[in-house]
């Protein structure tokens, strides 16, 4: 008899965006007139800039040709693809080789399937509040207990991440194998600090312990010398695996692609206390259970990266940064001056701020929504502690940025 | 400290398509001048159908204007393309409602994938020979023990398909929770007769049993009749999840999109002994560890079906298809002239061939390549039932394929 994985019978019932668009919906139902701006879910809204588009439709074309026909490709990615990402790789300051990168369809899959390479009784930290995905995905391989009240489930470690701390997740008290990090973090906007890079480098170093490096919101970073890459921080090729996307980079979300990062010299132990390649692991699974990313798609991706560029990026493509991070600005501002206390935005397009006067995150989600027509993502949908605060999107067009921060004023001031 | 996930220590250390490439460039080096023709790896080689990449494009153009931009897609699809698969199963006399189908990047990532909704226990079955794909992704969840000298892993239930049993997959001779079956098959090419299919499903249904039904190759039957879909027989909804790719049927290995089929009645039992959803399970996993595939990509996949055109599909798709399919009758009828015993080919791309003179798969495979410049898949590769048999791929060119053949009835004739 077909059984099932019980381990998913421990997951919450609504993950947080189906929640939110269920409440969105309903609201929209009763109030049919309501314009309703969405700085909730993440998402993208400025067009891709035509130089990718045409790089997109080229490949389109080499497919329709029997000369340039293409058939499977390197389940990794294509060369011209991981040279241009280790080139700009290089532009930042880190050492990575073409053939340390894998290419994918998403940060959301590869975040998700990076644990199956580890111990099924690995121990996990992750940051609260955290990316739901990290947590979710290690719950439904079973290692974790049931859920309590707050949220959080037994036997994974949370490390508290919060304006108290300065929102830098603090080293874990017991025993970890791996740790996700995430810098920009989403949801908080914070990005961890060289030094306290430095110390979990060598923390993980001195525990043999990896770190699981989310840098899915690196080009948003605007203040110079903060670090984008890990692999900045000496050391961190023995103990740390990268995420990259191009989602918010470059518009992807809809176009799908995004990168990870697997150095050579990173090891973990086998059964018999043997140093495994974890490259050679990750190879394996990725051969095995994926095909590689579509052409086309990787040829638009290519045309992303330009070493010319401001960052390294093609110019459209950071226009378009510099435009979310404007809204960011506005955000930040804007909502300052209605007495909110604000935290990211700065180098991260999401603005992260305290719940005035005792409400819940969801309280506040349905008066913003009730009173300003405006959405935005509750904190204790990223953790518990994440209670107490909210998360504004920068990804929107500038006019309803502005439209939504002059409601919020207006309508939800905090004094 | 970190460890790794030792299951994947009991994976054979070559996967097939690596070690056959590992081959071939070891040759191609030792012999510059000798043109070698690859019917080995079942990878398309005609270009995409005009009105394909017309769609692709017009996607691509989309994206890069404001007022069509598409940031996330729903994980499951866009309705414009699961409302024209569903419509494609209604042609074929198949009832799947669009809310049941979920678009993905591959059937290879799919059938890798859907073991993860299933207890850790489940006692698994699969033909020999077998798509390496079902049986690694077992071992790699931990449901095997060891592998033994010939290939087959400890725990894994083998269903022998050779010619004594006219490739038909004996049911399980113990009990089985879980079945994979590929129907056209890869790689004996055979096809499910419509009665073997009946007991199937009426065997699934005694033992509440799950039939997991790889149907990529559908496209691809001939002969009027035949089953295109395991929901085509009576109580199938109840028992069965089946992949479909659109790789073969459209030329899409390098474009990748598939979809996969979870009927709303389709249980597995929780461990209270309840019944569960198991479309909800997997909606679950999809939602979590998957973000939708690329938007131009999904245009391009709609544009492949055409319910006024043959089989339901546009018309060059359905050339390029007439046209593997004619290699496949000139391998078939060429070898067979050359004193091979061949099976398949007719409704399938494959051609499996019993090897003559009582050499191994592998030894053949060395020979063909030496002696005819040929690139094949040996048979042991799919399973130990595969050793003495050859697989070779209608994929080609049809000048290539004749080329082959022509060589092959010089070189390497079986008597």
């Amino acid at each position: 008899m077909a059984s099932i994985n019980a381990n998913y019978q421990k997951l919450q019932a609504g993950y947080l965006f189906p929640e939110i668009g269920k409440r969105v919906r309903a609201f929209a139902a009763q109030h049919p007139a309501a314009k309703i701006i969405r700085l909730g879910i993440g998402d993208v809204v400025l067009p891709l800039p035509a130089p990718i588009v045409e790089a997109l439709k080229s490949g389109a074309d080499e497919l329709g040709k029997r000369e340039t026909f293409k058939g499977y490709g390197p389940e990794q990615g294509y060369d011209f693809l991981l040279e241009a990402i280790a080139r700009h790789y290089a532009g930042q300051g880190a050492t990575v080789s073409p053939d340390e990168i894998f290419v994918s369809d998403g940060s959301k899959c590869d975040t998700a399937n990076i644990q199956e390479i580890f111990a099924a009784d690995s121990r996990v930290a992750v940051t609260d509040p955290v990316y739901p995905v990290y947590v979710d995905t290690n719950v439904m391989a079973g290692r974790t207990g049931p859920v309590d009240a707050t949220g959080r489930y037994q036997g994974l470690t949370y490390l508290p991440t919060t304006a108290e701390n300065g929102f830098e997740p603090p080293l874990p008290p017991a025993r970890v194998d791996l740790v996700y990090l995430c810098s920009p973090s989403n949801p908080t906007g914070a990005v961890m600090s060289r030094g306290a890079l430095e110390t979990w480098v060598a923390w993980a170093r001195a525990n043999r312990a990896i770190l699981l490096f989310d840098a899915a919101y690196e080009a948003f970073i605007r203040e110079p010398g903060l670090v984008h890459s890990i692999y900045e921080i000496p050391g961190a090729r023995e103990v740390a695996i990268e995420f990259r996307s191009l989602s918010k980079t470059a518009g992807f979300t809809g176009t799908r692609c995004a990168y990870i990062v697997v150095p050579k010299e990173l090891h973990a132990e086998g059964p018999g206390g043997e140093r495994v390649s974890v490259h050679g692991l990750w190879n394996r699974r990725h051969t095995t259970k994926f095909n590689g990313v579509s052409y086309p798609i990787q040829r638009a991706a290519a045309a992303i990266f330009d070493p010319r560029g401001q960052a390294g990026l093609q110019a459209g493509v950071r226009a378009n940064i510099d435009a979310y991070m404007e809204n960011a600005r506005l955000i930040r501002e804007g909502l300052t001056r209605a007495g909110y206390t604000v935290h990211g935005g700065v180098n991260a397009p999401y603005i992260w701020l305290k719940i005035p006067g005792g409400l819940t995150s969801w309280q506040f989600f349905d008066r913003l929504l009730g009173e300003a027509h405006v959405v935005g993502t509750p904190g204790s949908g990223f953790g518990a502690c994440g209670e107490g605060y909210f998360r504004l999107s920068a990804f929107g067009f500038r006019e309803n940025v502005e439209e939504a921060v002059a409601r919020i004023q207006a309508k939800l001031p905090a004094r």
